[in-house]
């Protein structure tokens, strides 16, 4: 095991109407709020209207910025950082998935900075400090609820880049699973997805010695596989929202990660697809991974597979060690179909056409090599890219 | 699930040599700093030496409480208290176990409290506020280095009993795992049994939707099971004190009961040993794990024992569901055996002598009832001590 420090400063209100703590948690922190959300989901469902009395009934002024773009860009963040300042706002207000946090996350940092928030993102400048966000979350996806992370697009240039600051991190969020019930089936699914990608990719290392955090991981996955069809099948299955939701916290707030080395793979090969294509993330994730786990498994990773197949799957240890691994992957892949998730990029309008100059940029994007479970260069990131067509 | 608020705000930093960022951890939260320690074996195996040395190189003035007894008891804490008070302390740093940081917990509490430190934990007086602790750990066990709790012992009044309030969270905790190479063998199979003690108590509910909270606490057992024997038979087998250490936070923190309803069983029972007989804590947890899980298993608790002999143990599951549960109950004692923890209570000195008055005790400081998972009453606490015997 790796030496780590352990932070995970958020606090979690988890529950049905937890969303009561909402007026004297902001006042912890703030005073003038800017309230950011995405395409009016949270408007149709009554979310918007119930934040608003909160705010209201607790004489706390407001601002709004609505209309963030799943794949959030850099030009929303440009416009918020823009109304915080005109209006000495000191708290922002995220309501939605992990779009719209991590795009407020961006502004929240970006509002301490005085030139192009886009410099934060390529690291052309340092983050130094962040405004206080606090997240309300509708979608179990990204993880951003508990993170300090961030990813951000930037249509022009054509870049989905990831960025981090322990500053970025919300104070707090509000994760009630009955804001999640109507999250369309295939939402739902690329959520799902999404959270099983966060665990494999710090799950498949080489042997690290992080037995205790390759059993967490595990946990997660079987609380995907278990509950992830039932939350398709069942929308307002409270249990399967609730353990979803929890699941997209844990998966990447560094329970499963500290103490291991991990530098994702798959994540860096789907951002090009959405930087490209504009996809949804969790479905170019799970269209990309078991082309990812066939190209990568050999001998050296074998055992990690095995593993992965016995743990997970619970599939018969007495087998051959590479029917295990190919029994896990293909189980992997009929969970994924089982969802309602397409399997092939040209189902989602993908082509050979940018194959090539989305291998060269993720690699350009990672200094070079992706991951480094099985590192992969610009010839075997088209080859995966390829397989998965 | 149920509704919970998570707050974990304990920074950690795990691993080999953590003990650098001692003096600057210090500074962040005081400037005069009560030592407190155990019985001495920090001063052999050279941590003692290091701790002054860094307080000494960052100017940090210090005044020292060692002698502090497994089972801590409240004259120490009275004790600590008048240090604090006579010298303006303003940090208490705990080095050693489970029992040295509980006890620097209520003097914690206690420095801002007029009256007794007993009335604390007798709940007689509530806890407003404490001073800041850091801890440096250097025992597996008692998870006391990322949690709230504590448990002090009056001998006086033959009482041991638990005390929490987020205020005695540690701000932070280093825990290197080298620093627990020299625990005997014993003490280590002790921790070892209280970390599993720790995770049952939050695993063993009835149906409580908490599906990816039983999954992370099998995730803990496996883990303990997988490296309890390494750690006892290779003393500096670092892998196997480094996941022991981690597992001993994550036992307890909060992580494994957030969302479930846990009113702990066989600890109110072990209390009433260590209070009378003043035994180490983790054998009195192992010697009445399995004569508990015996006297509750039932047609309304069995088809938890599945889950874990399943899970756990990975015992078929197409056996039949009683054979598993008393298959996985005597693993359990069989692993508890291979550690050369004693079985009985006779082994340690327990004879029928209080068996009633404690039995009588343990519901009284329960009022009326242990536990939840299958309530006990009077008579039910004796005959597993009965049992145990």
């Amino acid at each position: 095991m790796l030496n780590f420090n352990y932070s995970i400063p958020t606090k979690i209100f988890f529950g049905k109407g937890q969303i009561e703590v909402l007026g004297n948690q902001i006042k912890n922190y703030g005073s003038k709020v800017l309230l950011t959300y995405g395409g009016g989901s949270i408007k149709k469902n009554g979310i918007y209207n119930r934040v608003i009395e909160i705010l209201k009934d607790n004489d706390i002024p407001f601002w709004e910025l609505g209309g963030i773009d799943p794949n959030p860009r850099i030009d929303s963040i440009r416009e918020g950082i823009k109304i915080c300042r005109e209006n000495d706002i000191d708290f922002i207000l995220p309501v939605g998935g992990g779009s719209t946090i991590d795009c407020s996350k961006v502004m929240a940092a970006g509002f301490y900075y005085e030139g192009d928030p886009w410099d934060l993102v390529i690291r052309k400048s340092k983050i130094e400090k962040s405004l206080p966000i606090g997240a309300v979350l509708t979608l179990a996806a990204t993880g951003s609820e508990m993170d300090a992370g961030a990813v951000i697009t930037n249509l022009e240039t054509k870049q989905k880049l990831g960025v981090s600051h322990p500053s970025m991190a919300p104070k707090f969020s509000i994760l009630d699973p009955t804001y999640t019930f109507t999250v369309p089936k295939n939402q739902t699914a690329a959520g799902v997805a999404d959270i099983m990608s966060h665990t494999f990719e710090n799950y498949f290392t080489l042997e690290d010695g992080a037995y205790l955090q390759n059993r967490l991981a595990e946990a997660v996955l079987k609380t995907c596989i278990y509950y992830g069809k039932i939350a398709i099948d069942e929308p307002e299955n409270y249990e399967a929202r609730a353990n979803i939701m929890w699941a997209s916290s844990l998966a990447i707030n560094g329970l499963l990660s500290y103490g291991k080395e991990t530098i994702w793979s798959v994540h860096a090969m789907e951002h090009e697809l959405s930087a490209y294509y504009d996809i949804t993330h969790g479905i170019g994730l799970a269209i990309l991974t078991p082309p990812w786990m066939e190209y990568v498994l050999d001998d050296t990773r074998l055992d990690k597979f095995v593993e992965y197949g016995v743990n997970v799957w619970g599939i018969d240890s007495d087998k051959d060690k590479y029917t295990i691994a190919k029994e896990s992957i293909d189980k992997t892949k009929e969970f994924f179909i089982s969802l309602g998730i397409p399997m092939t990029l040209r189902e989602v309008g993908i082509g050979e056409e940018n194959l090539e100059n989305m291998a060269k940029a993720a690699i350009e994007h990672k200094d070079g090599v992706v991951g480094n479970f099985k590192p992969l260069y610009c010839e075997d990131v088209l080859a995966i890219y390829r397989r998965a067509l």
